[in-house]
């Protein structure tokens, strides 16, 4: 459970549920659902007991341990358990000597002290990573564990409340099946239904299969014993074994990674309408810094000409979204940036910008080898700009990962 | 409710709760909570049942309705609200003719219309924006919608859901208290839950008060009668005013982009450890064009000096991660984008990369300004990867904020 109206409205993106979510499942815990909740204390103490009725035996709700007004995570927990809220001296102290020094000293620090040191009567304390101590409180059925909202405190308060006695009994009772992750390119839902069809019927009964369609991409997820996985698997395999691109679980930013490095080859990207998001997702990846020198956004027509060297007659001539322009900027990348790889992104991610002749949606790609080759392709994708965004940034990677493979 | 596996375990984000949670209490509507459950029968039926039974006046599901195995949505509405599923004639022709021509045509076809033209008996069908149909089902108590997952699709027939008889009654029996947010930067929580003790006790009572963290700024967003919300909002401005820098709900790079166009200005970026989050967010708002020009992704040191002109011994001797080589990024992208402001950011992101004078989390940002005048800022942030490059985001876009405020 997620406390906070900053994550209801979406302001702030729930990371804690799924990471937790994922966490349990891979440690063979059946996550029953994840539920986010305003910051009034009636609806959260009715989402705290709805999962214990329901003999949920894990019940983990983060946020709503800071110092204001709002922040209800311990009182709930202790009145959906029936005990007292109690100021505890250790958790106090822990607030105490990880607050001192910040901001001036003022009446109310003492009122703000006890707030954060509360926690239900019996419940063990966890040492905060950021300022707010976590809690684990066993009931009669159910294990309650009260986690910080910010998600690097979250993973680290986790981690410690995975070792406490309570969570680990939890986890000594569950058996956990082996999970398999394929991922998917430019096979439509309807198509992958019909492929698992021509599965043995005992490989479609005793694995579950889960199938997430995103931005292009089908993500699908099996569990179940190892030999009907691997006949399920084959049968996809048969059917459309070439648009499967990794078994692993990697992501396509991994994929791609791993081709580069396998080549010791380094790339510089050139983005136009996805303006940087190629490059934000490739640098998420830790020691991004092997395969991957930077990029230009040329989001500017006088950027793609000045700094990536796209003539002038050829953005006058064929227009910023064109075959040539996408090539120029694939070459001119790699050029400015001195490394034998480039890949280009321009188009039209709308909503303003759209023609008869170039609507909105229209991307050209291109992907500049070190053999001196300029691979360009074309899309037209529909829906918004965030999704024509979301849609060319898979495009290219993709575009990048097969002539990679070539 | 949300249904599917991908959310539950975080591999697509939830974008449809927040979204709907949001748009239904602009229209006064209280959000009690938002569930993600995997796609199992009895979890989907089981998460229906339970809001109708604590009285909710309107559920929402989405996704679920594709053509696989394990999109189940109808089929749990139907049971929830304890009637038949039945294929619908003309939900099944408008799947028919959005999908006719994708892909070969197979055996199972039929099979595959049938199932996402079946919605509950006596709901009426939503007309799809990809290719499944939506529905709205009205029950003695509650009014049950079922949308697409796609984003871009439930958005477009949740349009057509509000227009519905059933679900504009819902919305016409409710009524709304205006809202108010406000964005505050560099107060810690405790002082502002400080700040908000010294409110009038009349408008604390009578405003709903959230707070949220997030990357080091705090947004805040009030509920309640004008009259008292002026008084809070009085009194925090005259506790915490200059850190309030928006009170009209506009994000940061909303204010940022609002300060570009009022001087006529244009910017260009140089991201080192970023790696184009900046970049990425700013081009996110439509006609970013007007303010920005573009950026250069300068990752690796090569790329600093030969396409940011970042002095060899600067690199050298300062290091890459300097207060001069972050003013020489700032100056030099500037200079190659042909623009009047520059902004840049170079920093440690780790989780490699620290030593012991240049630890993981040490940013420095540099601004330049058309008058050629460079200020440096330098932060030391505390978290892992992906929290040094959000706080580093942030940071920058209010270093260059306050510049061009002053």
């Amino acid at each position: 459970m997620v406390s906070g109206n900053e994550v209801l409205r979406g302001r702030v993106r729930d990371a804690n549920g799924p990471a937790l979510a994922d966490d349990l499942e891979r440690r063979g815990v059946a996550v029953t659902g994840i539920m986010q909740v305003p910051d009034r204390f009636n609806l959260l103490v009715e989402a705290l007991r709805a999962p214990i009725a329901a003999g949920a035996a894990l019940v983990i709700v983060t946020g709503g341990l800071g110092p204001t007004h709002d922040d209800l995570t311990m009182a709930a927990v202790a009145e959906a358990a029936g005990v007292r809220l109690v100021v505890d001296p250790a958790a106090r102290a822990m607030v105490e000597e990880r607050t001192r020094g910040r901001g001036p000293n003022r009446r109310d620090d003492a009122n703000l002290l006890d707030k954060q040191g509360a926690i239900p009567e019996g419940a063990l304390v966890l040492t905060p990573a950021g300022t707010a101590p976590g809690a684990v409180l066993a009931t009669a059925t159910a294990v309650l564990v009260a986690l910080p909202g910010p998600p690097w405190e979250r993973a680290e308060v986790w981690e410690r409340a995975l070792a406490s006695p309570p969570v680990a009994a939890v986890l000594a009772r569950t058996s956990s099946l082996p999970e398999r992750t394929l991922r998917i390119t430019a096979v439509p839902e309807s198509r992958f239904a019909d492929a698992l069809l021509r599965a043995p019927a005992p490989a479609r009964a005793r694995v579950e299969v889960g199938v997430c369609a995103r931005d292009g991409d089908l993500e699908v997820t099996m569990r179940g014993p190892e030999g009907e996985m691997d006949a399920l698997h084959g049968a996809l395999t048969r059917e459309i074994g070439p648009a499967i691109y990794t078994d692993d679980g990697r992501s396509l930013e991994e994929v791609v990674a791993a081709g580069l490095v396998a080549r010791g080859a380094r790339l510089a990207l050139a983005e136009s309408c996805t303006g940087g998001i190629i490059a934000a997702g490739l640098t998420e990846l830790a020691g991004a810094s092997r395969w991957f020198a930077g990029g230009v956004v040329a989001y500017e027509d006088a950027v793609k000409r000045d700094v990536l060297g796209v003539p002038e007659d050829v953005l006058v001539g064929e227009g910023a979204v064109s075959e040539a322009t996408a090539g120029a900027m694939a070459v001119g990348a790699r050029a400015a940036l001195n490394v034998d790889w480039g890949l280009s992104v321009t188009g039209i991610a709308g909503p303003g910008g759209g023609r008869q002749d170039k609507p909105v949606g229209l991307v050209y790609l291109g992907c500049a080898t070190p053999d001196g080759r300029v691979v360009v392709a074309r899309h037209q994708f529909g829906g918004d700009r965030g999704r024509v965004r979301a849609r060319a940034r898979v495009a290219a990677l993709h575009l990048l990962r097969r002539v990679l493979d070539d």
